[in-house]
């Protein structure tokens, strides 16, 4: 068996590091000894707190793969936050709990649920396959699970991800409320970024029917705080929307605390966030209330109403 | 919960059918009262054969269905073989061994394994939630199994296919080589079939890269048999090719004995079969020898050479 490289999507959020290191540790453990965790971005703010926490070092960088190389892919399906010559890559597993956004012209491993978080997936994988969960494993998962749920306060969230937590915190013995908070609240640091840095933190591009667009959210643990920056924002907003050739870009900075999402909305389908929410675009920002969740709370609704 | 309909590719082959029965057994004895087998095609003679020995009726046609329906979709992945309004339907869940080609918009159930056959997975999924399987559903299961692999002879078959056979053939009380012998000859009985019957009976539309193309299948014990056809194959494959703007039309004449396939090939990339191949057309046609599986054998490597 050659080299299997295991990563998630570009700027890999907590959920794609951790199940790339997860499901990497789990391909060895059935015998695929050249499975490589690996991620094709920056780690962060979040992630470097678990890795920090765990004492796990980040997953490889890697940025050009040969052609015909063997992958696997966790926490996407997307072919727009995959490597550029994804189709010349053989995706051997795809292990995601998002929307379905890529052709292969050849079967494959897919393991697909809707739940709030690729590690629910892993921890179902491990159990299946009986392979144990030690305390670093159960660490990385329930940071994945804590951070795509926001502390199960996300509409994505389901039972299945809260009891996953649950029970990895006895194994990894911390009390994960208190863990996740922190865990949260590290990564909304963005007092050391440049405005382009926060414009591509967690940014996917995808098309609403006809719509090209990127969806970038950022949390916060007060609106305000970035709020402040709105003016250097819409200046990078409106520069990647003229690169691109964007027909909108959404702006959602989500207050992880009281679960809400302001939104700025910047290009010519603007408007689609006023009819797909029923607000009113004041200085090209409205507050969407209860909207914390891109997959289930804006993808979705915003293609309904493209 | 509303009504669940499920139901395999266009064209049902025996793996459509019987795991579209198969999983709504499965849906109803995990709760899912409202599951219905359904098809959007014709039953085939090898289906029929199976259906008869079980003792099982049809599952249900269906033309179509409202937008927002709920489905299960077995034995496929791609848009092309789905109802042309798959986008407005909400699908629930996936169940497949073949490529990926379709895009959603919402996340979902997706279970996909290499393997040879749908029922195989539906086999592991029985097991992994603990449902019995009783002699009517082996039956169907190990049908589909033995149709798609050709007897354990197709190069799609794994281990994996072989071991639920024998395992479901005790449960289901056979001899599961002459019952499937048996069953793949019923199937080959195309007398009762007009031109454009043939043509249409395991015919999949596809786009090998650009060249758009429809790759169509038939069984045979003995390939003179269809072979004596070949002009009025020919004159029928030309007004499909016409009526639908098609690059290539590929037929397989499919030896199941001897794991053979007389190809027919007409469009303006005909020239594809002789590239992917290494064979010289001659009258159209030529043996692709040891070539039985479009999955594995015509699909990417025709793709590979578009």
């Amino acid at each position: 068996m050659g080299k299997t490289y295991i990563f998630g999507h570009k700027n890999p959020d907590t959920d794609s590091i951790m199940s790339s290191l997860v499901m990497a540790n789990l391909e060895k453990k059935l015998g695929n000894s050249e499975a490589i965790s690996c991620r094709t971005g920056k780690v962060n703010k979040e992630s470097e707190y678990v890795l920090k926490y765990a004492g796990v070092e980040a997953p490889m960088l890697i940025e050009n793969l040969e052609a015909g190389s063997e992958v696997i892919i966790v926490d996407t399906a997307n072919e727009k936050e995959l490597p550029d010559n994804i189709n010349e890559l053989k995706i051997k597993k795809i292990v995601d709990h998002h929307y379905v956004a890529l052709h292969t012209s050849y079967p494959l491993y897919y393991r697909a649920e809707p739940v709030g978080c690729t590690s629910t997936i892993m921890y179902k994988l491990y159990k299946e396959n009986n392979v144990e969960i030690d305390k670093t494993i159960a660490t990385l998962m329930l940071s994945a699970i804590i951070s795509d749920t926001l502390l199960f306060k996300s509409p994505t969230c389901t039972v299945e991800d809260k009891n996953a937590v649950i029970e990895l915190a006895k194994i990894a013995d911390l009390d994960y409320e208190k863990y996740g908070l922190d865990m949260l609240k590290a990564g909304t640091d963005i007092s050391s970024f440049t405005i382009q840095e926060i414009l591509n933190l967690d940014a996917k591009e995808t098309s609403l029917k006809e719509v090209k667009t990127i969806i970038n959210q950022v949390n916060t643990a007060y609106i305000p705080d970035v709020m402040k920056m709105q003016t250097d924002l819409e200046e990078g907003m409106k520069k990647i929307i003229e690169e691109k050739g964007l027909d909108l870009f959404v702006l959602l900075i989500t207050d992880i605390v009281n679960s809400n999402s302001q939104v700025i909305a910047l290009g010519k389908n603007a408007d689609l966030v006023e009819k797909s929410y029923g607000v009113k675009l004041e200085n090209n920002t409205a507050l969407l209330k209860g909207v914390v969740s891109r997959k289930k709370q804006v993808i979705p609704i915003m293609t309904e109403n493209a």
